[in-house]
């Protein structure tokens, strides 16, 4: 939370209450998994990218609310599968019990699946023009199912990968949904050449992110990150930070960051360069 | 495929080509899976009666194809999560080992997870009209979301359920997904008296579906099934068969599926209809 300024504290506060809402309030202990793991917080940089791309852009009207929710409910989703046992088994999240130690893994592995459909359910209620609201379909179903397979390369640990099929799986893992996050606004205003500009941007960001990811989970202890660290190694994932080492990593890092920044406000994308130095000034 | 009539044997068998198709050729084993787990068959039912619905509602392009493709890929996901040691436990499907029997549960995770989220990206294909693409988003959403409900009352067994709360159980689990089916020819010629009426009945379907399931869990063999059978009874799962008893389940079914019959040909839907008989013929 430290890293957003006021103006973005009521937006955050309005986000946490509407992901709680959208899962309807039955008595289903997957809907309470659901709503457990939308609780435990994080940095909600996902919405906050969307919602600072549609300011960009100029918007003026509440529009960037469905997408916005739609992004985080399935990154929850992805964090929930990612944490089972038979993939990363990790038993911390966000500082809380992981949703399998919380639900045990058959209502872990339920509340993933519906938060990843609920995603498509609140995106599809958007109170959108028909062609925006069509785009924003299939841009939002393209970049989730690159997560699936980012996710799919890291967890097969494809042997010998060099650095750039490596920096490929993060362009997938984490770039798509940054580049999903984005593109909002310029999918809203019908700008076709700001939005593949900011698609590219997002990869670059997905690449920043992981390196910053990989950092940490080599150096930082689970009370600081939040979640279980050291899994990188133990599962002998290929990381970027392995192949190029602690100080060439740590440079690429600042220059990636660098040239994100310089090109976002180049485009005048001045509330989501903010989002990013943020990020850039406390780490992922 | 011993339901379908001569006329739709080029439909399955190009159907199967373009579900083998749908998935990337990359070098992953969870594509792999995902293409193991759809290339098992089944009876394409689904498709099926998308199929059949466009031909009632008197479609004569080939747009069935997109909604008929996404209902499979989603159905066969369901399938694979279903199966999963926590949930279900199946270690056979469709005759064949079940996807985390062969690829692992890591990857039946994953490549359940791709399925789902390939249904969508399918779905964002269609080359329709932009209203009828909306309402066809939006429909199988919800659908779909509320098949992930059914599964988990379903896993939870909720204790003293009675008849007509199973039966509302069955109608989430298994009929959104045929409502889905049978409205996507009145979506797509904006019948909405006709859409609502389809998707009553494709509750109605589910129940009854559902209930040959049961009848067939509890009185066939794995090799007359081609999955693991009595697992209702293993995993304690309230079933409309318990409650009822095995003469008036069968009774019930009998009349649900002559009114499902007589409704569908009441709407001149003799596509459908014929789909339906089909089943009631073999079983499910």
């Amino acid at each position: 939370m430290k890293i957003v300024k006021e103006t973005n504290n009521d937006f955050l506060k309005n986000l946490n209450m509407k992901l709680q809402e959208c899962i309807e309030s039955i008595p289903l202990n997957t809907a309470n998994a659901m709503r457990y793991s939308l609780s435990a917080g994080g940095k909600r940089v996902r919405p906050l990218l969307v919602r600072a791309s549609c300011l960009d852009c100029g918007m003026k009207d509440n529009s960037f609310w469905e997408p916005a929710i739609a992004v985080e409910l399935f990154h929850t989703a992805s964090l929930i599968h990612d944490d089972l046992p038979p993939i990363d088994d990790s038993s911390t999240r966000r500082g809380k019990p992981s949703c399998h130690v919380k639900y045990g893994q058959d209502l872990a592995i339920l509340a993933g699946d519906g938060l990843i459909l609920k995603s498509f359910e609140v995106l599809s209620k958007s109170q959108l023009e028909s062609d925006s609201l069509i785009r924003l379909f299939k841009v939002f179903s393209n970049a989730v199912y690159k997560v699936l397979l980012g996710e799919a390369m890291d967890v097969e640990a494809l042997p010998h990968m060099n650095a750039k099929q490596i920096a490929q799986v993060y362009k997938y893992k984490t770039g798509a949904l940054f580049s999903f996050c984005l593109s909002v606004g310029p999918i809203m205003i019908s700008n076709m050449k700001l939005f593949e500009k900011t698609i590219k941007l997002g990869e670059t960001i997905g690449i920043w992110f992981q390196l910053l990811d990989d950092l940490k989970d080599a150096t930082l202890t689970e009370k600081e990150t939040g979640k279980t660290v050291g899994r990188d190694s133990l599962l002998n994932r290929p990381t970027l930070l392995k192949i190029l080492g602690l100080e060439r990593a740590q440079l690429l890092a600042d220059n990636l960051y660098r040239a994100v920044i310089k090109a976002l406000k180049r485009e005048r994308m001045i509330n989501s360069a903010n989002i990013i130095e943020e990020l850039g000034k406390v780490g992922v």
